[in-house]
């Protein structure tokens, strides 16, 4: 069959063309499901389904806080806390890594639980206008740094049906490089992470005001110049956030981490140490063990967007001896989480996502922090298996009983 | 329930408890599958399913590279080359993402398809050896650097039960700040990605080999020290490679570039100069347009460790007018892949490696070709859609016939 | 002679006392100049003098803007613009380095000179309060972003005399990792590059306002926590700017580049293009060619802080054909130059300084785009020899002359 | 005057004329010396001189290694080792900049001396082959890669007398991206730094040897594309090294931590984990305080070239706690020292390398230790400023002393 005479469409007939095709070519056509009608929408070229294993580990004791996006200036705000119990779900076909999150989940437990803060909520469409000199560019910029206010009353009085309303603009920031006035419009979305209705929204400013009011001619519109940091590590985005930055933070203590972590604060403080420097030398952005694991596991259990696992796993970790024990924490600038839109709303996302108490409007910041502290608790674990492992004494007493294994 | 009475076996009863436990808290149960004991050794704690509609797009035209790894330096040699027609599936969520790969993998079939090459082939444990001084750093790894027959020698002759036969030790490479002394051990690790197989191996090493003869006093010894990459993005192994290092290129015709993609060179090369731009204004490593997404997918539906899709989607996009058209590639240094081991055995995964003629044994670079191909796809298809949607022209057209709609 | 008996004066007794003991080991004693008083504030423990040979190139023609700090929020403004001709003092042992500026500034005067643009003036100290949890590090954060209208009038009422009056706090950016609060102060402070009265500024605050009146108790308080881009290169002042953020830019017509740079608009986009992605593949935050080499030149001649060479020269350029030729530019986001202070106001420095117009208060706005434009003239010859030298057109071009000489 | 008239031979009338054109323009002439023929090779269009005060500290007792390449594989080889007293000429006008350095160098003098290591030493050209497609450039690569001992031979045979004798072709390395073939060349320069000589060696073999032998066409050949490193820091540099690799550590002992530089050795490990974090949540590369102070003003002295100080001070420093004391080090991987060349012969320069020992042939590996000891003194003092003077307990001494002043 060639390419282009491939059925794209997901009615039955189609979706049943293309199974035929593929058939024989599968192991066992297990994954070639009758039923695809709930997807139909969220993927052309229906064919098949894939299955995770999911595990579910719980109930973790977080300190949640309770968030509003306070207006106009779009901070998030604390309203409120409070201890909950939860039960986090987690696809994954990584043997051990399940059990590494309990045991870091115990650890925080006997601690007095996980606690967990949103800084801050934004994402961004980076667009960019090339003008035919840096001059102009520059002119360009000047004109956009002032006309925020004006952006924004715009967009409001659209009537324009592909406008998302919900998809607020915040700030604007320029960048001039030669030519290019890149424009990075930062938007808040709700409980969606909102990169369509950014996009439509950033399209409709940029050809209905900026093309039409610019104080100097524009060759070229780009929706796009990749300042955004769509689903790509940057630095831009590990410091200012995109989608939403959130800490979580456990204070061990001595005796936790003695008798579920089996190692001591001393041996945590030196691999930090080691694995602080061992990250600069090898020029990782993130200071951080294995967060990605902890995220990709819940994204795919919950109809996040999987390609976001790079850039929702950026993260800064910090660990510190305090009164009381070992301070622990981790800051995941860019988690981009939804509970509305996308793969949310899917059969057995939203179960999971419900499982948490995540489904549907309000509660993308609960999400968020959860998250954040389902993935400091893999780290703790993690950390710990790492600190003793290799230690001369680990080595000496297996060699006392008789070998490496 | 308390954290630490949670069940975390997978015998029949401990999943039917936990399901008793979380049922009510999950949107209709769907989710709680009576039969998971395909994947009992994959996930403690199981206790459900996910679910991720696939698509499959295809016959995708690719001139893949038939390679073995040379001995004894284990360059990564090529064979033989043929063209073949590869149907790819694609586990997501994203609307539009599976129809834009589809015209992109179109334009490059009317272009007379893609070519994909392996580069290269290692995966990297990095321990780090804490010594008294930076004397003594120094020292050790002068005498590392020396040591590596020694070393292979040592491993090939152990019948430690432990050890992997099929990691083989290929280089050692050591980095000294202060009192540390990093070294990256890097393996082969045949079809599997590998990370349990060289940890184990360079756990051996470490203990067995390097404590035990060390010219200085070791003071600490930490298997991982964070200079070796797992699931981090780092500029290390965005240069080095981490697993496979795959370029996959196309040269798109004048005419596919206009009619199948409904741009023009002129606008593709605008776009990369300045999404290039933008990439290094923003920090970002990566210089591409959305290669996660893809990478993601595939990675979702064969049994991948969606927790590497940050690091397996660093990458490095180029084009370049040449003779015939437009040149376009993507170097992807590092794509952990496998089509043995960890989830690829799995049910659902195996299948949709089968449909790509890709489980099992001595599959993993075409594998990895082809999912550089059809990142490939979806990265022609997304710049072309960024190249032109901005456009002036563009706009003045949609104005003219009455909107922005 | 022991260490801690080491003359550190500069009374002329130190002084000789310093020189009778080095005069054996320096090679003529030429160094050991018998009049040092007019650094004796400059520098302890005086001992002699370095010379380095300047040249002088010019007119260079620039279309230089006139910029005022506007207040209150201290936005750079462009108030006038007036094409002149300065010479510039290079001061350096680089054969070739002379010529080649030259060569690059001929080719922009017979293109209609440059065009340079200031676009940002700040300066940070970035502090850092440690908290016992990351949970009070949010509240301090969320404090401090608040009260930024309540610290600007904070200091300036306090007659402390050692505040700077001319260190004025512009804005206050929080950072907040585990129990860290970062704080960077961000100042403007006139002709002067400003880093000890921003230190002294930043440390009234930290332990007048901030100690005295934080919502959460403080454990340590550090004047600088590394997030202040103090003459190392990072990526938050690459973009947002440590000193002037400068742009200067030039459209060589194509018969300047065919007669002075002795190659085509084609190749030095190519060279381009190569350039870019090669900074990109080796981890280069810069994308240009040689910055530092006239920055450390006009730096090393004007009594600039040399120490600040390599931030100074961090460098975004780019390159465009337009309509009349080739548009080149560079940014440069954190040069860190001052007309007062310093060691502006000593010997040679002041003479080299007013060569340019820019001795003294009111310049400094000037004095960057003259930096500017020199580094960009700098960055179209050595690319020019680039583009060409390797070319196989060349290469032929030398065989047929008899060899590679 | 027009540019394009401007004399810029070093004759003595081309000198007088310019002297005559900017005479006016400058402060008061006495830039403008009767005598720089010393000069007339290093700089074209000289018309005058900078001077720059010099202090001198020390003796820093340090413990030098000696160095030589070993044959045939380039490693830096130590031969001995001998505690010396050394004199540093620090040539800046920071005022506290050398009293600084000098309390460091105090600290260490009584914790028993510095000591330091040359690791590695190497200078790249990187050269970019771009070919037709990415297919050719990976055939280039593989070609390159296993061409090292024929490369090598047939530099040593040319005798084309554009070639250095004294750069030796040590490895290569190659890189695809796309159509481009970056190829390291990885030279030994002796006691120079070689910049000028590697580039000549560098064509010789791009188009002597690639060009003549390419398995495919190569439609481009450009000696530098941006993956060399020079004066740009770059992450690739930062890790392998350009120039020399250096370690100068020292262990302080408490007392001298208490008395000499007034702080303990928790607080310094306190700052030193505040300003590893900040350095990673800013984006710097380097992890130290102010390297490039002490190694701007020792480059100044001594005829280096400046605009190397960017590169020549990627630093990454580390402190730990160790039985007697705190042991602190850095690691200066790029620094960019020569004996011989450049300015280093010129008056004023040589004197001051004399000074130190350090003038002439076989002595670059000494001074580049001294530089990084004398960049480690100035360390230890900046570092132990930081870490007092913000705390709460120098804040109550100073209140109570009646004031911030």
């Amino acid at each position: 069959m060639e390419l282009r005479r491939w059925p794209r469409k997901n009615d039955a007939e189609s979706i049943r063309a293309r199974q035929e095709v593929v058939r024989g070519l599968t192991d066992d056509g297990e994954v070639l499901w009758d039923e695809l009608s709930p997807w139909e929408r969220a993927n052309e070229a229906l064919t098949g389904v894939a299955v995770i294993p999911v595990s579910v580990i719980g109930p973790l004791p977080i300190s949640l806080g309770q968030y509003e996006l306070r207006e106009p200036d779009g901070v998030v705000a604390e309203t409120g806390r409070g201890l909950e119990d939860v039960f986090v779900p987690l696809a994954h076909t990584e043997g051990g890594l399940s059990a590494s999150l309990y045991r870091g989940a115990r650890a925080a437990a006997e601690s007095g639980g996980f606690r967990t803060y949103v800084l801050h909520d934004r994402i961004t469409r980076a667009s960019c206008f090339v003008c035919k000199s840096a001059a102009d560019a520059v002119e360009l910029a000047s004109w956009l740094d002032a006309e925020l206010p004006s952006l924004q009353a715009w967009v409001a009085e659209q009537d324009d049906p592909s406008l998302s309303k919900r998809a607020r603009l915040r700030e604007v920031k320029t960048h001039v490089v030669g030519p290019m006035c890149h424009v990075l419009w930062r938007w808040t979305t709700g409980d969606a992470v909102g990169a369509n209705m950014m996009t439509r929204n950033s399209y409709v400013l940029n050809m209905g005001y900026v093309l039409e009011r610019a104080p100097v001619p524009i060759e070229r519109s780009l929706l796009e110049g990749n300042m955004g940091g769509d689903k790509k590590p940057s630095f831009e985005y590990f410091q200012t956030g995109h989608g939403k930055t959130v800490i979580a933070e456990c204070t061990l203590t001595d005796d936790a981490v003695r008798r579920v972590l089996r190692t001591t604060i001393d041996d945590l403080l030196e691999l930090a140490w080691v694995g602080t420097h061992g990250a600069v030398a090898s020029g990782m952005q993130s200071v951080a063990f294995t967060p990605a694991s902890a995220i990709a596991a819940i994204f795919a259990a919950t109809g996040q967007d999987i390609g976001m696992v790079g850039t929702s796993s950026m993260a800064h970790g910090a660990g510190r001896r305090v009164d009381g024990g070992l301070n622990v924490s981790i800051r995941l600038p860019g988690l981009e989480v939804a509970t509305v839109g996308g793969g949310t709303t899917l059969p057995y996302a939203r179960s999971w996502l419900r499982l948490m108490g995540c489904a549907g409007g309000g509660k993308v910041y609960r999400f968020a922090q959860i998250v954040a502290a389902a993935t400091l608790a893999l780290e703790i674990s993690a950390s710990a298996a790492m600190a003793t492992a290799g230690s001369e004494n680990f080595f000496r007493a297996h060699h006392e009983r008789g070998g490496l294994r």
